[in-house]
């Protein structure tokens, strides 16, 4: 790799697509935004994409040479190429991104979902720069997951290892979107914490002013600002996030063994309010051969470029990959396709 | 590797110490056991077992040659060498039993634990054959477990990754012999069975022929016995038992997404009555991306083989990892010694 090489990352979302050139520092070199328009379909993004794209490529110095294209969506899946059932977007069962980008493109591109990319974003660029064994969570409206084992993102059988979001905290508990029961981000997620939050109001009696709120008015941003003045409920509701992900981060421990987990998204903006008595409850149910071993750290990324600087880590990764290894059996492992 | 290469799987537990010298194909060409003698030092046994090692060997064609050898012991610790604080042995803190092998013989020697050693043997000889990311359980005593990742053991930063025992079922549960409360080896092994059936025959008041039983007396095997021949409280707690496997499994599938699960062990012997409702339950519990994409099987290979195949498959794997990728980043994870 040398100084004139980038990548471009690409982070879908429901309301808006951003991208950025990206050199292998991790320094953003231009970006831009631009609408999903999540009701038409995919080859009208990747069409409006293309224009934008060259648009911000004709401002950089020309020596510059783009290595590939790294895209982070929802529902992504990286062993196929696709996105499947996007839950924001009208692109029905599957749609080959990666193919609809190599026909506008001939270079390597390849595709993960959001939480993946921002584990290998915090590889790269990040708090996890050195290490080899880290689990990123991001803590938005659902609670996602990217795990990553020997510097290599876990993808597992299906592809789609990594769904911490979909462990189980109780059985008989709170309905999930995805049709369970109980489910770990039904708890622990922005929208975990409301929940919370209405239950304790239902529970106790102290005072509070977020009894003035109803179910559609709560956000997590208000009860941060509640806990923070000492509202008795809104520290109880922190406190139960807190055991309940403790508890979950533990078991996540005795599978992977990571040396750190890392928070991101919405709700890690609560910072010491959440990471202090997670980290408690995280030593407390630890099996004792981990203890004092895993860090439960925040993000170094910013939320707001992690989705692009992930998705070009993806792609940096990838190149990397290949071309380390050209006869290793690891070659297996890339998803590399031009 | 030629028709003429053996290594030597070494299984040390805490009453008895097993060897056998196994080819590539798995193929046991003679075996030894000894007893380990739990009071004395290490040295003791490793002293011992040179003499009966070096009978066995007199037995084979000398054209036969010894590549390497492997061990499976509780508490091990794959990336140091070391036995641990073990729980049957009076072996103190840390032995590296490692290198007092390799004090007799001067050949690549490792160590690993019986869950790992038992998932090496099925990746190796058994079930695993064909696969890359499964897990294996070992329901005995204890729950144990090895996860295996891309053809590869899933150590994580501590060593120690896979300690599915010691997941939380219940934080308010039981008294775990690690100091914990509520792991899942206290619900789902040949003693977690035991405990369960207590509780129900406390609960419930159907007649049953264990009510005759103690504490001390009921034993596993009883209850399968008993569940066999239709008693309601022994049927009760397989479902019990299966119920929570089956949750936790579904955890475990949503971190790694292995293609399949084996049980093995003594409350593995309860075949179906154990596995069909655990199927059920792991499907229930599954988040629909894994869901019919995850097979729970018996281990194929017998328990009383596994653990000196496993150890052989230990060893077979560090020669196999150190031939075919001198050069490879992958040779860090190597833990070949000498």
């Amino acid at each position: 790799m040398t100084n004139n090489e980038i990548v471009l990352g690409i982070d879908i979302g429901g309301t808006t697509t951003a991208f950025g050139f990206v050199d292998r520092s991790g320094k953003r070199l231009a970006t831009g935004i631009i609408p999903t328009e999540s009701q038409q379909p995919a080859e009208n993004l990747v069409a409006r994409l293309q224009v934008e794209i060259a648009r911000q490529r004709a401002t950089l110095p020309p020596r510059l040479q783009l290595k590939g294209i790294g895209i982070g969506a929802p529902n992504a899946n990286y062993r196929l190429g696709t996105v499947e059932n996007p839950p924001n977007l009208n692109w029905g069962a599957s749609t080959n991104l990666v193919e609809l980008f190599q026909r506008l493109y001939p270079l390597p591109v390849a595709i993960t979902n959001d939480a993946n990319a921002a584990a290998l974003g915090e590889l790269y660029f990040g708090g996890a720069r050195y290490m080899k064994d880290f689990i990123v969570i991001t803590l938005g409206t659902g609670l996602g997951s990217g795990i990553v084992v020997n510097g290599e993102l876990l993808y597992g059988a299906s592809g789609f290892a990594g769904e911490l979001g979909h462990t189980i905290v109780d059985p008989q508990g709170r309905q999930c979107a995805c049709g369970k029961t109980g489910c770990l981000e039904t708890y622990v997620s922005a929208t975990g914490l409301c929940r919370t939050t209405l239950t304790l109001l239902a529970e106790r009696l102290e005072p509070s002013p977020l009894r003035e709120l109803n179910f559609q008015q709560i956000t997590a941003k208000q009860v941060f600002l509640a806990a923070r003045a000492g509202d008795p409920i809104a520290v109880a509701a922190f406190e139960e996030t807190a055991r309940i992900l403790g508890m979950k981060l533990a078991d996540a421990v005795a599978h992977t063994s990571p040396e750190a987990i890392f928070l991101t998204g919405g709700l890690a903006n609560a910072g010491e309010l959440l990471l202090t008595p997670t980290r408690r409850y995280l030593e407390e149910f630890l099996f004792s051969a981990y203890r004092g071993k895993v860090r439960l750290l925040l993000a170094e990324i910013p939320e707001g470029t992690s989705a692009i600087l992930g998705a070009a880590a993806l792609i940096w990764h990838e190149l990397e990959k290949s071309s380390a290894n050209p006869r290793s059996p690891q070659q297996d492992q890339s998803n590399l396709q031009g």
